[in-house]
């Protein structure tokens, strides 16, 4: 018998892969949880029957959500991830050596225990003594935050409904800008130009109106729908193409997707993005 | 009763869009020919039930097998397409008021009356003075080609299996380069770099024995096996970044998915490719 997991979006796209097996399935307090086995992406999460990462594309994501904001910043020593739960962001987050400390604030333990369990492959330093994590709502912990402020926060969530809706909303990126240094940068995945093109203007003008700046670039991540996905960088004092140089290298020596060029070449617009955004 | 359609890739992946319902299905002597009509992808064609193209998504792909090709060749009077029966590629060269004569050699007549009938929303202008048709083989074409070269060849042919194989070989590239002018440019479509690596990798570095250069550039096309897809810039003499500012800047007017910036970005490697290449 043939078994196949289908992502559907819409009720009108559906994106499926052939599994060898199921690994493990569980029901959170938030999400379904599934890792199941395929031939052609490896090992693959999905939560609420939509896929979110894999091992033959994770590096796409993981790398593109980290590094055009970790060779841009400054100063990049105390970081925040709100979300990213199977753990490539904070992996990616600590191959750079000056990073001194990463918060990691995930809803969903079910998430992490599954993924550090069944997703070995991603080789994430979840033992790094450079890493806390918690296991709460990544809205509150910033409402409430009265620490040190952090260099970059980086917004790995999943889409604009349900659980993480709050994480793509103006009081949401105001509060996450109070946490922020004044020349900090954050990127947020910002979902597809294509599949979602709604989504995705709206939520590029939000953060436009907290940040002077917040400009798109572009990944494909053939999970996803339309496989065509977007991240976005904002900040009051940075130029996203102002890279630092020796660190860009030193990270691109082990990358699988990020490299300088792709980096300068992740912000051009096709010409329907400007339209959308203009 | 809900219709879906959908391509499956190598018994691994598949794609499905929903159906409001299916416009015209015929059986030619080299394939089947589909037309439907689907909520998110608008009209769509698929050959032996492999998507094509579609409403939403032809301007990536068309603009795009066109445009670097159009906009770096010195002298674009004489420009010939193998494949492409939907008219988009013509289309998009019949864009540029300095092309004389277009030649369009497709071997399955049905396709063409296919989408010249069911899919007006592509506005080809089939009936332009300057566009020949042929419905033949484009590999006994161009091997028996004897009339003026060409200083454009653009390889519009589907996956390299069944009738297309030949498009993707070292015999054939000798064979349209001897059809080129010298400082003329090739660029043909050349799969996917992640679903059809190998075939990527081999059909570029083929390309690189028969052309002095021959450089990959990349193009989210949401309908096909990952979503990434690549051409090849082809080419003994041009750097397929020296594009025409103007004639670029004349383009970019009318597109959808094309522009300068888009033209300098498209070409950024991967560091996966850059390895695949390597």
């Amino acid at each position: 018998m043939a078994l196949w997991f289908d992502e559907t979006y819409g009720g009108q796209i559906r994106f499926g892969l052939k599994l060898k097996r199921s690994i493990f399935h569980g029901k959170s307090e938030y999400q379904s949880v599934d890792v199941v086995e395929t031939e052609v992406f490896g090992r693959a999460l999905a939560l609420e029957d939509a896929w979110m990462t894999s091992e033959r594309d994770e590096a796409h994501y993981h790398e593109m959500i980290v590094h055009p904001a970790l060779t841009v910043a400054r100063r990049i020593e105390r970081v925040l991830v709100i979300g990213g739960g199977d753990g490539g962001t904070v992996r990616e987050v600590l191959r750079h050596a000056e990073v001194k400390h990463v918060t990691m604030v995930e809803l969903d333990k079910m998430v992490v225990d599954a993924c550090r369990e069944h997703l070995p492959a991603f080789k994430v330093p979840w033992d790094d003594k450079r890493l806390t994590m918690r296991f709460e709502d990544g809205i509150a912990y910033l409402n409430n935050y009265k620490g040190e402020l952090y260099d970059v926060i980086l917004i790995d969530g999943s889409d604009p409904v349900g659980p993480a809706e709050g994480l793509y909303s103006s009081p949401f990126y105001e509060s996450a800008k109070k946490c922020l240094t004044k020349d900090g940068v954050l990127v947020s995945q910002t979902e597809s130009p294509i599949a979602m093109a709604d989504d995705f203007a709206r939520i590029v003008k939000t953060l436009r109106t907290s940040f002077k700046r917040a400009e798109p670039f572009f990944v494909p991540i053939p999970l996803y729908p339309s496989g065509m996905w977007s991240f976005t960088f904002a900040s009051d004092a940075l130029d996203p193409q102002a890279f630092d140089e020796a660190r860009a290298k030193r990270i691109e020596d082990g990358a699988r997707y990020y490299n300088r060029d792709i980096h300068r070449a992740a912000f051009a617009q096709p010409s329907f993005v400007r339209k959308l955004l203009g």
